[in-house]
This record gives C-alpha cells, sequence and structure tokens, in this order.
C-alpha cells in the first residue's frame, strides 16, 4: 500500500468511525433524553448524522471521504479510482463502522458489542433502500460531475437529514454502515436477518443511479459554464 | 427532442420525483411519530423539504432544477428558455411529481394513489399561496440575475422552509406539487377541489414577482461586482 | 430620488416585509399549531426566522439588504452610504416591517392590525437587546470588512437563530421590526409602552459594536489573504 | 503586545464570550422554555451553539477564531503561531468565556456568578471528550490544511452540533468553555470537582488529533488540486 493509499485507508476508516458513532450515539441519546416521542427522536437522529455528514466531508474530503461502499464502488465503475484502491477503501469502511459501533456503545456505558434486534423487513423498506440509495448516489455524482465537489458535503447533509424521513426504512444507504449498526442493540440498530437485503437493495438502487448519472452527466462538465 | 432537451427532462423529471417524495413522504413519517403534536409534524416536514431541496438543487441545477412550473414559466418570459424547452420542462414536472406521489405511498405501504380529502380552501390560504410564491420567485431570480446562481440551493432550502410557517397555507408555491399532492391522502394531501384557486393564486403570484424581478434587477448583474 | 436608490429603496421595503412576516407569521403558526410547549414555539420561531433571512439576504443583497436601521445607521457611520440613501432606507424598513405585521395577520384571517400587549420591560431584556444588537452588528461587519460579503447570509441567520436563545429579549435587535412587531397582538408581539428602550438599547448595542468593529477591522482587509 | 496581537487578543475574547453565552443563555432559556422535556431542551442548545459557532467563525476568523486553548495549542505545535501570541490568545479564551457566563447569567436575572453543581465524571463522559475533541481537532485541521480555511465555520457548526449528541459527554471539547461554565449552576453548568479531568481528556484528544493531522495532512495541501 503506497503512502497515498495508506492516507486514503486512513480518512475512510476515521470518516467511517465518525459517521457510526454519529448514527448510533446520537440515537442512544435520543431515547434516553426524548423517550416518550419517536418522531423527536427520529428529528435528533436525522439533523446530527447531516450535520456530522457536512462536518467530516468538508474536512476529509481532500483525502477521501465516501464513508460507504457503494460510492466508492460508483467511483470504480467510473474509472476514478483502481480495484486495488476500491479494495483497501471498502475495508477501511467496514473496519472504521465496526471500530464506530463499538466506541459509541463505550461512550454511552453500554458493552462494547451488542447484537441488534430490530427486525427491518418489509417491501416498503426494501422499496426505501433503492431509492435512498440511488437519490444519494445521484446527488453525489450530480456535484462532482459538474466540477462542483465543494458542494458534495451539503448536498449529501441535506439530502440524508431529508431521507431518513422520506423513505420508510430511514435511509441507511451504506453497506458498511448497516454492517456497523449490526453491533449496536439501541436505536439506530438492525438485526443481521435484516442486513442482507438491505445491502442488496442498497446494490440495486446504487446501479440504478449508475446509469441515471451516466445519461444526466454524461461527460464531467456537460453544460458549458456560461449557460448555466 | 434534442439530447440537450431530454436530459434537462430528465433532471426535471426525477428532481421533482424526488422533491414531491420528501414533501408527502416526511409528512406521513411525521403523523406516525409524532402523532400529538401538529407543530412538531410541520417542523419535521419543513426542514426535510428544506434539506432535500438543497440537496436537489445542487446537484441537478448544471442540467435543470427548476422542479416546478411557476419558475419554468418566469424562465420563459425572461428569455431564458424557449417555449418548446418550457412545454417538456413543465411535463417533466408534473409526471415526476405524480411518480413521486406514487413511490412516497408504496414506500409507506399504502396505496400506490389515494385521493386526499384535505380541505383547504380559505381567503388567508390563497393570500398565503400569493405570498409563498411572490416571495420563491423573487429570492431565486434575485440569486440568478445577480450572476450567482451558486447561491440558489440556499436561499430556496431556507425560503421554502420558512415560508411552510409564515404563510397560512404551508407555502405549496408550486402547480406541479400541488397537482402531485392531489394522490396521497395523507399530511401533505390537498383535495381536489381545493387545487384550481391555490394554482391560480400561485400564478398571480409568479406574475407579481416577475415584475418585481425586473424592477429590481432590470439586467443580471444590475450592480457592479466592485460596489458590493 | 434616483433609479438606484429607487431600488434599494424597493428592496429594503421588500425585504423587511417579508422579514417581518417570516418573525410574525411563524410565531402565530407555532402557537397555534404547538400550543403546549413554548420551548418548541421558539425553536420554530428562531429556526424560521434564520431560515428566511439566508433567503433574503441573498438574494437582495446585490441591491440592498441591511433590513435594519441599526445596520443602515451603521453603514452610514462608516461611509457606506450617503446621508440621504440613509434616510430613504430607513424609511423603506420601516414601512416594510408595517407591511409585512398586516399581510401576516391577514394571512391568518387576523385583523389587519392590533397593537400587541405582551410586556418586555425588565433589566434583563434590555442587557439582551444591547448583548444581541452589539453581536449583530459585529457579525456583518466583521463579514463585510474582510471582503467576504458573500458570508453574510449565513453569518446572519445562524445569530439570529442563536441570539433568539441566548438573550433573554429573543434578540428583536432591529428598530423597524421591533416598531412592526407592535402590530400584531400574536406570539412576537411587544407592547407599545416596551418599545423606545428596546430601540435606545438597539442603539446602544449599535454605538458600541461600531467601536469594536472599527478597533477589530480597522481597515477594509486587516490582514493579508496569504497570511490568514 | 503589538497592535496586532491586540486585535487578536480582542477577537478571541469577544468570540470566547458570545459562544459562551450562546451554550449557557440557550441553556438557561430550554430549561425553561422546554421543562418537561430534556431531550428537546439539548436539541435547542446543540442547534444554538453550532449556528453561534458558525456566525462567529465567519465574522472572526480574519482577526483571529480558535475560541479554544486545544485549537490554539496545535496550531502553535503546527508552527502557525509563536509561544507568546498563544498564550495571549489562551488568555484571552479563559477571560472571554468567564465574562460571557456572567453575561449570561445576567440577561436572565441570575447572580452575576453561581458556582455549578453538575456532577459530569464517569468513565463514559472521559471517552466522550477524548473522541469530542479529536474529532473537533481533526475537523478544523483538515479544513485549514488544505487550503479551505473559508469551510471552517461550516465545519465546526456541524460538528459541535453533532458531538453534543453522540458523545456523552454532550462535547464540552474546549478547556475555556469547560471553565467558564463552572460559572453558572444552569443546564450547560460543570461542578469544579470534574473539570481537571473534563481537561486532561480534551489535551489527550488534541495530542491524538495532532498526530492524525499529521498522518492525514502531510503538507498544507497533500492532493493536487486537479486530482480531487
Amino acid at each position: 500500500m503506497s503512502t497515498d493509499v495508506a492516507r486514503k485507508f486512513a480518512a475512510e476508516l476515521v470518516g467511517t468511525a465518525f459517521l457510526v458513532m454519529a448514527v448510533i450515539g446520537s440515537g442512544i441519546a435520543a431515547t434516553r433524553l426524548s423517550p416518550d416521542d419517536v418522531g423527536l427522536q427520529l428529528l435528533e437522529n436525522s439533523l446530527i448524522t447531516g450535520a456530522a455528514l457536512v462536518a467530516l466531508i468538508l474536512a476529509l474530503q481532500p483525502v477521501s471521504a465516501a464513508f460507504n461502499p457503494v460510492v466508492t464502488l460508483v467511483e470504480r465503475s467510473l474509472g476514478l479510482i483502481g480495484t486495488r484502491d476500491a479494495v483497501a477503501l471498502v475495508t477501511a469502511q467496514v473496519a472504521g463502522g465496526f471500530l464506530g459501533a463499538v466506541v459509541a456503545n463505550l461512550m454511552f456505558e453500554l458493552d462494547a458489542i451488542s447484537i441488534a434486534s430490530t427486525d427491518r423487513s418489509s417491501s416498503g423498506h426494501w422499496l426505501g433502500e433503492v431509492v435512498a440509495t440511488f437519490g444519494l448516489v445521484l446527488v453525489i455524482f450530480g456535484c462532482v460531475r459538474s466540477q462542483r465537489s465543494d458542494t458534495v458535503a451539503f448536498a449529501v447533509g441535506g439530502y440524508i437529514t431529508a431521507a431518513y424521513w422520506f423513505t420508510s426504512s430511514t435511509s441507511f444507504a451504506n453497506p458498511a454502515v448497516t454492517v456497523a449498526r449490526m453491533f449496536s442493540d439501541t436505536f439506530a440498530g438492525i438485526e443481521p436477518a435484516s442486513v442482507p437485503m438491505f445491502i442488496v437493495m442498497q446494490l440495486v438502487g446504487g446501479a440504478l443511479a449508475l446509469a441515471a448519472v451516466r445519461l444526466l452527466f454524461p461527460s464531467a462538465n456537460p453544460i458549458p459554464e456560461e449557460s448555466r
């Protein structure tokens, strides 16, 4: 692993760890502090996840800030990174996500690991994950392929906050985060049996979005600056 | 339809679909999760709509991101697009809005279509739609005509979140979204009988705003950069 | 009045009207929709005011977007505008604020004008208004005098949302808006007897801030770009 | 003290004072207005702190906007400022924080000073402060060392809002603010006995983050512009 890849690996590891801490940690705090209002819990959880994403993408984007295997796979499909790098980054994302779940549990003085028991398997959830991931990939690469990578942090922060609410699945939209959320039996958890279909649906949404991105943004800068 | 118009058509279709999903989907989630607090429901609905708009405009603006027939009509009036393009874009907005309503209903495991029964017809609502649409058009074209199109996403996201609250009609301000909201008998719905007056008032607000834009921003860049 | 001043007059009129609509309208909606939770009402009111400010400043700043006589007076003191323009802009702000109060009342089907009965007079409130206005002027001219006027909208939106909460007076910080809030006996109202001291305290805060701005930002661009 | 250092001193003093006012003042308002919902109180407190940080950093960054001794120490370690300046800035931060606590108490008509009685000492809190400060420093210097200092305000605002929720300690992450919070026996208070370990953990988090920053961002602009 070259120095450059090592740095990208580290950025994806620490970034995904903080993202998962934000998702799981704010979920734990929300259920403890707002025990009687599930809507308020999700409002807290969604705003905090979006705010964390703005910060993490702004800070780590100059190195690497996908934090999401679907996004890394799309980058590979578009030829933005090589296969070996993609494997390294996805590894970092999964490892970082697991680390984040453990640290979140420990900060709230829970067991380092507990297997989640929340069932999330229904046709509504599955459609939700396809839609959520489709939109996420479209939003990211709409910004990237129009040479405005500096807008990705705000677009993703806004999108995920919204998608927690408008998809019935609360928009996991990320295989590494989905796996990590198995390891905390709290608000944001997902039981292992529900995980495979979530990941399949996320890959389906990502593949559909890749096609849409190629249609909508055929080259890196499809419309001349002056005509915008 | 040229390739360029086809891409704009697709961007308006998918963008308006996601916008309507955000409006209707977050409304369904809000009433399910915060059943006892209408204020919290509208807070959730308004923040999510604004956050989605930031993401969708940032991602799709390089192709086309009006998502609103009134905005497209104003662009036509200002000579920014031609008549055929305007017809195509409005068609895409209406079709996309309908698609978004259906997907939102399905994600939450409701019937694909249900006709809304919420009456929204009072002089307060009608004045609200004139004011809401006037402000929306003013905000968009204030940014556009001063050569700062990159600020539209944040201006519109902020404006719509606010206008949900400060207009009594919760600021539909968009004929395509108004039509789409007929097809989900949930929080964000509007009964068909209330729709025509909403659209008339939106057109009135848009026309008044067009006059205000011409007064305030007579040319594309009314004030020299250095004197700002 | 030259064409240029007429346009600035119109921008201040319409901008202040929308600002007051946001303040009063969201206050009415908040008390109607969240009747049992004063904290939630202020959260709604503060987020909506901040979101509206982001939109209005982004849209109207290329023409004129003070919406506040204290800000206009500071601009005059710094030599950014002339005395006649300052008089015209303050007139527009007061007229626009009154107009906004009337439209807000009408949208919510209240009498066009009602005189507010909320007493806001205590040493805590008065200190609050000094602090609130001091901070507002510092934030605006910190951005302006370091050649980053494009950041004003976000700085003011964030500041006012926060100051609604951290000053005990809920941060009126604006004589034109204070006067306008006399004309709606609703959540955001202020009884006429409390108004003069509010305006005095706002002027004191503004004068102190002017001194601080001159100390902190002695010239338009106090620190060379490269050393930031 | 040169003129330049005097101005930086003043900026850190007033900025940290406003930051502490936002933290303590919004905490007082939250407990008064939302007495029955601790979750809503923290939501209000966290959103207001983040919004205030966006405003304060945007306004004062051209002079000096660390507001945090850990950040100033990291700047010293990276050779961005000298030792004498660092001492002056930390002094300003501690003095400003104390001033902010007093003004917040007075605005809400409490005694100018009251010693907080909230115990915050558990292994979860301590781990929380290490994590919170690690993330804060990483976020700030990720932006700074990639030549995008203009993104710091949004990254820090988003990060702190989130970290209030995802760390169990509600992310003090700042020795000057921690000290200041001893002087208000209200929502945001911390009893003196809990302060030393908080500061130790913040220094540990900052030191670990300094190592991570050096690894991830070895030079000021680690990745060529064109390959982002």
